[in-house]
């Protein structure tokens, strides 16, 4: 829970006699807890109505403790979106942790499907992100910058499979990166804009068909 | 090109002597080419940007003409979801006539991907609204009904395979229709989100591997 008044990691603590341990302790990223407020409102009202005033509402804050962390809303969705990345590619990292072989590649991209309730709700934020770039070519360098790096972990992991003779030869990971992203991003999207959308197990059940064409089979 | 006066169908033609004429010429739809313009502004700016004024603007027109069709911007937004739709409901019929056996389905599913610059906007107007949608359930509830058609002929189209004993028989058409949509979406989505996107050429043949891995082989 954030502390409503405003303590920015300059001011706060920084009385005579306190200021060696402040430095000493950990400090909470406030800013994490004023970028979940602002997803929370996103998904409830929508990006567009999502207002600086409407997130410190959400914070039973003033909106001056907002503009403390964030000089305004541009700021604000950029962090909130750089989020959004780092969450799912914490919970792909996390996921993969001791899976071996081909199965790694499932787990990973399985990582983005809305497995819980944190990933329905980052899948939401992201999409309102995503529709919110459009005609915002800065917005949308940024969303293909995350991407990016996204893609380069999966190439990595299709070239390792490449490399144990586990991966049909004549696949090209550069490509079927994009394949596997497009997906597992469908997939999650599916959940959301169709009116009878695939169980969570049917969606893992096509990414782990899919994964299996790729594979040199025994 | 729209004639920028408020003339609806109601109070145009209308004085004496030309009311049987018209009402037997046909009349284009003058809400279609608002709507189009209204794409152009939301491509360009943003839809949260997009303006009865801005599109007005775009036309060369006076608000005034903008209100004549729609009463104000929901209805404007929800008009143009369903153009987005109806082109490529078009677009796929288009592109299956005279394409038999399993080929239909690829080409059907191809008519999704951003082959040209129509295709292009219209992804990005449909990405809009799909942003715009997350906080607003009745704009949701309207892409699922879009989506749920869509996906209804594509079970069709996977039926008929059955029947015709080219489709596998462990298939089931229900969550292959969501897989193979989920793909489709996800590759067109790929043009624009990723900063190393595939090729139209690498899309289609993704889509065509895929299909394949549905059917029986000989």
């Amino acid at each position: 829970m954030i502390i409503c008044h405003v303590s920015g990691p300059t001011t706060q603590h920084s009385g005579p006699g306190f200021s060696v341990d402040a430095a000493l302790m950990p400090q909470p990223d406030r800013r994490l807890e004023v970028s979940e407020a602002a997803w929370r409102v996103i998904v409830r009202e929508g990006l567009d109505r999502t207002s600086m005033r409407a997130i410190a509402q959400e914070m039973g804050c003033t909106t001056g403790v907002v503009t403390h962390y964030f000089r305004n809303k541009q700021e604000l969705i950029l962090f909130a979106l750089r989020q959004v990345k780092e969450r799912l590619q914490a919970a792909m990292e996390q996921a993969v942790e001791s899976v071996p072989g081909p199965d790694r590649l499932v787990v990973m991209l399985a990582a983005f499907l809305p497995l819980d309730s944190e990933r329905q709700e980052i899948l939401r934020v992201w999409l309102a992100f995503l529709g919110y770039a459009v005609g915002r070519d800065n917005l949308m360098a940024d969303h293909q910058q995350s991407a990016a790096q996204l893609r380069t972990v999966i190439i990595q992991e299709l070239e390792a499979l490449k490399a144990q003779q586990i991966l049909r030869s004549d696949i090209d990971p550069a490509t079927e990166a994009n394949a596997l992203l497009a997906l597992a991003n469908g997939l999650s999207l599916d959940s959301l804009i169709q009116g009878q959308p695939l169980s969570l197990d049917q969606q893992r059940l096509v990414l782990q068909r899919y994964v299996k064409t790729l594979l040199i089979q025994d």
